[in-house]
Order: C-alpha cells, then sequence, then structure tokens
C-alpha cells in the first residue's frame, strides 16, 4: 500500500480485505458443504455458515466505513474515475449505501424468507403442487418489492432488484436488448424446427466411462487456460465454480456415463469462470480493482469458453482425435462431422438447464418478462402457471405438461432471487459481441483452435476484461472494448453462422 | 438450555459455543490445506487462518468472560464437581486463567518464534546442521521458561507445559511410572534382540494396491465403528484427524503401496482418535463435557484400536482371509501366523514415527528426559545431541550416524512443543489399562475380536472413556474406570504375553 494516500484510504481497504478474507472462508464452508462434507454434518455447518455472513454483514455496515467514506469525499482520489483508488472508494460508497438503506428487519426476514422459500419449493416441485408454493412467492415478492423501494431506483423497481446481479444495469436497456433478440430468435428456431436436417445424438449417449471423461475434462480446461497450480476440480450435484482465494478458483462437475456434454461442456463452462477469476488482478483481491464486475459478465466468461469455442468446429478439429483415444471403443466409427453436429443439436424443450445455446435465451427471457410483470403487479401471483405456459408455446412452440416441467423447474424465485435470470442472457450476449471483437483483433481464431492454440484468447481476455475489475460498468466495459454498446447482431450472427449450414437454412 | 440456570451461565456457554465454532472453521482450513488445497494458494490461507486465530484468541481471553465467571463463583453450579454445568464452569476458568496470565507480548513472540523456529529446522535437518538450528532452540527454551513462570506451578517448570498437552497432570507422577516403565522395558527389548527367532517382514513389502489398500483400510474403519455417515477418509502426507463438528470427522492416511502396516495401522489409529471424537456427547460440544481429556486420553483411544486391538491375532483371524480377498496375489501363500508375527516386529530402530508398539515407549522416554534437562538448565542446549546419542545408546543399544535421523527428525521443539512427547507414552499407558478392564468387563474380547465383533469395546470405551467429557481429568479417570491409579503393570504384562510366545521368551 502506497503510504502517501490517506489513512482512511488505507484503513478502508484494509476493513475490506479482512472482510474478503472472512468471505472467502464462507465460500471454503459452501464448497466443503457442496462437494465432500459429510451428510450428517449438514445442520452444523449450517450454523457455521449462519454465524460467519452475520459477522460478515455487521463489517459491511459498519458506521466506520461511512466515517472513512466522508473523509475521503472531497478527496482527489474519489473524483478519480480512470484510477484503482477511485474505483476503490466509488464502488465501496456504493455498496456501502446500498446495503445501509436496507432496514435489518427486513434483511433478516428476506433471509428468512429464503430458507422458507426453498423448503417449501422442494415440496412443491416434487408434489406437482403449484398451488403450495403461491402463498410464500406472493410473500416474496412483496418484500422484494419493499427491498427495491428502500433501496430507491431510476425506473422501475426491477431496476433496484437488477443492480444486486448486474450493477448499475437497467431494466428498460435489458429489455431493449433482449426483445430484439427475440424478434429474430424465435423465427430462427422455428426455421431450424422446420429443417429436415438432425443430427444423431445417439452417439453422445454411449458409455463414456468417468474416468476417461473426467481425464479428457481437466486437460482441455488447461489446455484452454485454467491453472491446475491454483485451482481444483471435483464432482458435484450442481456444478459451480468458487472462488476461495487469489490461488485457489475451485471448479465442479457431475458426469453422466450416458451422456458425453453433461460434464464435458460444463467443466468448459465453470473453467471459463475461473480462467476469470484466476486473470484478476491478485494484488487488489477483495477490493473492487480486482473483483467480478457483475454475473453477466461473469456468465459471458464462461459461456465464450463452453459455446463460441467449445462447441466451434475448430475446437473439435484439435480435441475431436483426442476424443477418440479417450474413448476408443465408443468413438471408433464417429466422423468428425457427426460428432460437431451433435453437440449442436438446437431443439425446443421445457427444461432451462438443458437448453441449447440458442433457446436457453428465450427460457430466460420469458422469466425475465414474467418476473417484472408480478413485481409491477400487473400478473397475479395465481396466473403466473398459465403465463408461463403461454410464452412457452407462444416463444419455444412447446407446452408444459405439469407445473414441475414449467413453473416449478427453477430454484430462484423461491430463494427471492429476483432479478438473476436476466444476467443468463447478457452473458450470452456479451460473450458474442466480446468474442466478435477477439477474432478482429487476434486474426483468425478458428486456425488457432484447431492447432489447440488458446492463450491468444485467453490472454486478450485477461487484458480486456479481467484485469479492469470494477473499473467500469459492463455496459461501459462493453462499449471501451468493442467499440458500440451491447446489442443483439453478434449473437445472432454466430448461431447463423455455426446452425445455417448445419441445418442447411437458406 | 436450561432456562432456570443464571444468565452468566447462559451467556458464558454461548459465548464458548460460538468461540467453539470458529474453532472448527479454522480446523475445517486446516484440514483443507493438508489435504486437497491448490499449492498456489499456502499464502492466502496463512492469511486466512491468522485472521480466524487472532479473533479466536481475543474472544478466549475476552474480559466479558472473567465477569460471568465472576459472577457464577459463588453460584452452587460452579461448587457441584460432579454436574456437567460444574464442569463447564471449573474447566473454562482454568483454561480463562491460563491464558490470561500470559502477557500478550510472550504470546506474539512465541507464534512467531513458532514459524521461525520450524523453518529453521526444516533447513537444519535437510543440511544435518545441528549448530545453525541450537540458537533457535535456546531462544525456545528462554521462553517457554518465561511462559512457565507466568502461568505458574506447583513442583517444577515443566509442569506449567505439560499442562497444556495432558491438564492437571504432574511431572514427577508421569516421571515416575516412565521410569518404571523403563526398568522393564530396557530388558524385554534386549531379550527379543536376543532370541534366535524374527519374523519375515518381506511379505509386508510386497505389492499391495492403493486401491485394495483403501478399500480394505476403509472397511476395517467401518468395522471397528468408525461412522462415515459422520466423517470421512482422505489422503495427506502427515496423517491426522481432524474434527470440524459434532458430525464431521475427518481421518487421514498416506498409502505405500510397497509396505502394507503404512496405511492400515495409520487407519486404525486415525479411526481411534476418530471413534473418541464421534463418541463424544453432541449436545455439549464444543464445551468441558463434550470435548476432549487430554492429549493422552487422545492417543489412548487410538493406540487401542492400532495396537491392543489391530496388532492382536484375535482380529486377524477374522481379518486375514478378508486381507486374503483383497489382495489375492501377494498374501496367496502367507499364513495368518506369518503375518501375524511381520506386523508385529520388535527391533530397536533410530526413527520415533516408525517404531513398533514396544521400543516407541523408550524413543518418548528419551525425549521426556531430554526437554525436563534443557528446561532445568541441567543440559546446555549445544550438548543435546551428544546426551541424545547417549540414551538412545543406553536405553536402545542404537547409535544415530548422524543429527537428522538424531535429535533433529522431531518437528515438536521446533514449534515451541515441549511438554507434549509424554503424551505419546501415557497413551500407550492408558490404553493397556483401559483395554484390560473392558477385557474383564466384557468377557473374553478376543472371541469378540475373532468373530469381527467390535462394537462391544466400542460402547464400553463411549460409555466410560468418551461420554465423561472432561469431567474428570486423566488421572480421576484411569483411576474411576479402572479402581486403581496409572501404572505400566498393564502395558507390560500385554506386551509380554504377545511377544513371549512370538520370539520364544522365557
Amino acid at each position: 500500500m502506497d503510504e502517501s494516500l490517506p489513512a482512511a484510504y488505507q484503513q478502508l481497504c484494509q476493513h475490506q480485505r479482512e472482510t474478503a478474507i472472512f468471505s472467502s472462508v464462507e465460500h471454503l464452508l459452501g464448497w466443503d458443504e457442496r462437494t465432500l462434507m459429510p451428510p450428517a454434518a449438514a445442520s452444523y455447518r449450517a450454523e457455521q455458515m449462519t454465524l460467519l455472513a452475520g459477522m460478515i454483514h455487521r463489517r459491511q455496515t459498519d458506521p466506520q466505513i461511512g466515517q472513512w467514506l466522508e473523509e475521503l469525499a472531497d478527496s482527489p482520489l474519489a473524483a478519480d474515475r480512470q484510477s484503482d483508488a477511485g474505483t476503490v472508494i466509488r464502488q465501496l460508497k456504493r455498496q456501502y449505501e446500498k446495503r445501509t438503506r436496507l432496514p435489518q428487519a427486513l434483511v433478516e426476514e428476506l433471509a428468512k424468507l429464503a430458507i422458507e422459500g426453498q423448503q417449501v419449493w422442494q415440496q412443491a416441485r416434487q408434489e406437482d403442487d403449484y398451488a403450495s408454493f403461491a402463498p410464500i412467492l406472493k410473500k416474496t415478492i412483496e418484500l422484494k418489492r419493499q427491498q427495491a423501494d428502500a433501496i430507491g431506483f431510476a425506473d422501475c423497481r426491477y431496476d433496484a432488484l437488477l443492480d444486486d446481479f448486474e450493477p448499475q444495469e437497467s431494466t428498460a436497456n435489458v429489455g431493449r436488448v433482449l426483445a430484439a433478440l427475440r424478434e429474430d430468435l424465435v423465427p430462427l428456431i422455428r426455421q431450424i424446427g422446420d429443417s429436415r436436417r438432425a443430427p444423431d445424438i445417439e452417439l453422445l449417449q454411449r458409455r463414456y466411462p468417468m474416468d476417461a471423461q473426467q481425464a479428457f475434462g481437466r486437460a482441455a480446461a488447461a489446455r484452454i487456460g485454467f491453472d491446475f497450480h491454483r485451482g481444483r476440480l471435483d464432482t458435484t450435484v450442481h456444478p459451480f465454480c468458487s472462488g476461495l482465494g487469489p490461488n485457489d478458483t475451485r471448479l465442479t462437475t457431475r458426469y453422466d456415463e450416458r451422456f458425453f456434454p453433461t460434464a464435458f461442456f460444463g467443466i468448459l463452462h465453470e473453467a471459463g469462470h475461473g480462467i476469470y477469476d484466476q486473470g484478476l488482478r491478485q494484488l487488489w483481491y477483495g477490493l473492487p480493482p480486482g473483483q467480478e464486475v457483475s454475473l453477466g459478465i461473469h456468465e459471458s466468461q464462461s459461456r465464450m469458453w463452453e459455446n463460441q469455442v467449445g462447441r466451434s468446429r475448430a475446437f473439435w478439429q484439435f480435441h475431436f482425435p483426442l476424443a477418440q483415444e479417450a474413448f476408443p471403443d465408443t468413438l471408433a466409427k464417429v466422423t468428425l462431422d457427426e460428432f460437431y453436429f451433435a453437440i449442436n443439436l438446437v431443439r425446443p424443450s421445457l427444461i432451462r438447464v438443458e437448453a441449447d445455446e440458442a433457446t436457453y435465451n428465450l427460457h430466460i427471457l420469458i422469466r425475465f418478462e414474467l418476473e417484472q410483470a408480478l413485481l409491477e403487479d400487473d400478473l397475479p401471483v395465481d396466473d403466473l402457471p398459465t403465463a408461463w405456459n403461454e410464452k412457452y408455446q407462444a416463444y419455444l412452440g412447446v407446452q408444459p405438461p405439469n407445473d414441475r416441467e414449467g413453473v416449478l423447474q427453477d430454484i430462484h424465485w423461491s430463494s427471492g432471487a429476483i432479478g438473476y435470470f436476466p444476467t443468463y442472457a447478457l452473458g450470452n450476449l456479451y460473450a458474442a459481441q466480446f468474442f466478435a471483437q477477439a477474432d478482429a483483433d487476434l486474426g483468425d481464431l478458428k486456425q488457432q483452435f484447431a492447432s489447440g492454440q488458446f492463450e491468444p484468447l485467453r490472454q486478450w481476455l485477461q487484458r480486456n476484461i479481467h484485469q479492469p475489475g470494477q473499473c467500469y460498468p459492463a455496459a461501459e466495459l462493453v462499449e471501451r472494448v468493442t467499440g458500440r454498446p451491447l446489442d443483439h447482431q453478434c449473437l445472432l450472427q454466430q448461431l447463423r453462422a455455426k446452425l445455417g449450414p448445419l441445418y442447411e437454412l437458406d
């Protein structure tokens, strides 16, 4: 730390770094819970996490932070929008003000409801009983409205909730881009549905032994740039990536011996998240210049390695011969083109987490539109299943046979995470626009992938996306890196360029 | 919690339980560091642990504890020596007074020296250079004297240090029992050395595939009563058992494909520790009635399952056929008696951690005698290697060729752990005396083991040793359970009864 900086700044940073250490310990507790913890340890683990979370919350809302920020308000540091120190002050001020605007009682009520909501939801989903979930969803919506009102917003309540996941983004802007995407995507998917061409996905459903999948996936993650000296790969039920420290990034996946894509694209996806974390500036660990911009930007990194890279023909020009070595019995008589077509199946379906690269965005759009309507009181909670099913019919041409495979499929709303969904689609849009720029900057990426070279792309991402940390909000980062605001054109172009030839579209 | 109890008592317990939660989190950090953590994460892990340790220390020395204890001083609860509440007050008072007697500066100096000491020792051992270690050992001895003086002691400074590991035990008493053991053990080991019988240990050095060792060891641990629903078994370099919560006990081991005993007896040993932890009263987790009595008692549990049970012929009557199934190529032509003799090799050696069940105690005795002499200034640090070598010659008849295999072999002194060693030998003595009592109480244990029944012994241990927690100090527990004070007779008898026939002694 530069000794010439104001004492208040140094103390603020020190306090924040220590909070980050406690948070990273909380992440270890969470990671362990989801990977290795003995079954009977769950309730004590909850006690450990609650105690730590309470302590972290008290630190984050410590009035001392307000005093330091006040002392720094007139400092030239705070005014400097370009500097890291300016970013520290600006972002910590934003976070502190947002947190302290929430009444403690509401925070506690929300936390309690999240736990109860998830339990009720789990039961309701299992029994396909939306009516038993509706009351708690009503209460959740009501509390989220109170949360939005307490925090404040420019345009609509959804703005305040979206800000938790995609800071400084506006509902209007996201709505505009996603609506435009929908206008083009719905007909494209319909066209694909009408195509006479279809891949043979049976070849992905043969036997892929777990050990071989693990070795193959691990090698691919390392090849695209995930550093196993600073991270791990483990097994879990619902895969995730967790950051436990500047040099401790842990990927997880799950293996299906009868479906190759589950683990492999899961690993590429989580490795994308991990490569982002590993690409942040270590010296700023725990402070805004060394932290992720937003969930959408984080998702862009996972999606790019999974889709733009991992589902490209060029990637498999290099990897398919290795896959044939890893799974000799399974893939001996399969061709590269058959395999490539199979991993690019596009087909409307009911379940978001199993959706393909193209239709996935429509699953998100449906949720984004519905949660706005719920929040603005345009849609009564009791009418949600009907609205859900109508949108699935309209956008994807499919009809859920029950609420379990419909409106009850996701955990998010039950835990109070309203405003989270759009970050998934934003991730896809950011990824496409970044990737187009990287391709323009780096020459022919396809050729590099075909020869197993992924380091130029990783370095480009690190330089342009990872290293700035939170110096700019997502929208500004996109403009700075790609020269124009976010729109849906790159994603649409990339999907058309890939799917057009495969499905022989006009 | 009983609402009728005084508020000060309830608050004291609540505070202590929360401290225990933070400690259990620290244990998770430590466990993860030694099993799974990516190599590059070490320095941040140290930051996490230091921050947490500092917080725990502040909680443990919080003057509020002193106030609660003062309020409770005249309460009838405190006077009740038999009750759990009495144990809480008595033990927390002991701990608090001991901790607050140490000046903060000395605590910090000791912590710093422990880290530096281990680094210097590691280098010195590697280079077989005692002279480079001597200065820091001198400083350590000096600080440990200050520690003893600050804490206070009845008879000698060693009492104060021993108390950290074997609370309320006296140096004089331990010295008396260990000296008596030495008097009988030295001639017994000499007799064995002179025997014309010797096991063929080549059969233990054949190939034992790791996977098979793991499955075999895990099954044995479960069979003797370690509950894998409330625990795990993982791999590490220096095996240990760690308690991460009332239902989260983790064993570790290391595998040597060319030496069967390393992992197997290691697993039984750590499972013994784990069975103790799992046998404590969960409702009292984190408070003295639900905590281990002492390191010696803890060690008695690991040693009993490893030696009295695991190296008995009866144990292998049941397990040897299973071992032959698990390692068919390796053990097909080996007989039970050859195997049983091989795992009971007794032979004087230089390295403590590789020593057998009988000679191990002399390794401890040597260290116990030397560290008392160092502390009392009878032995200058510079003369330690000579004194070490003389004792090895006198007690074990072996001569270290260098200090690396002599005085520099253990980490303990370098980290300031003086007074720790005797707990290993006490563990062996307690184990023998408890085992003799269990055998008397439960009928023929041999017969039970031979038919794979270990649950009666485990339940006996849980009832008599685990469940009382810290209600009695170790010496009192031994008397209560076995009807007489600790002595060396049971251990000696058991060794003679086993080794006599094997080595055909008179």
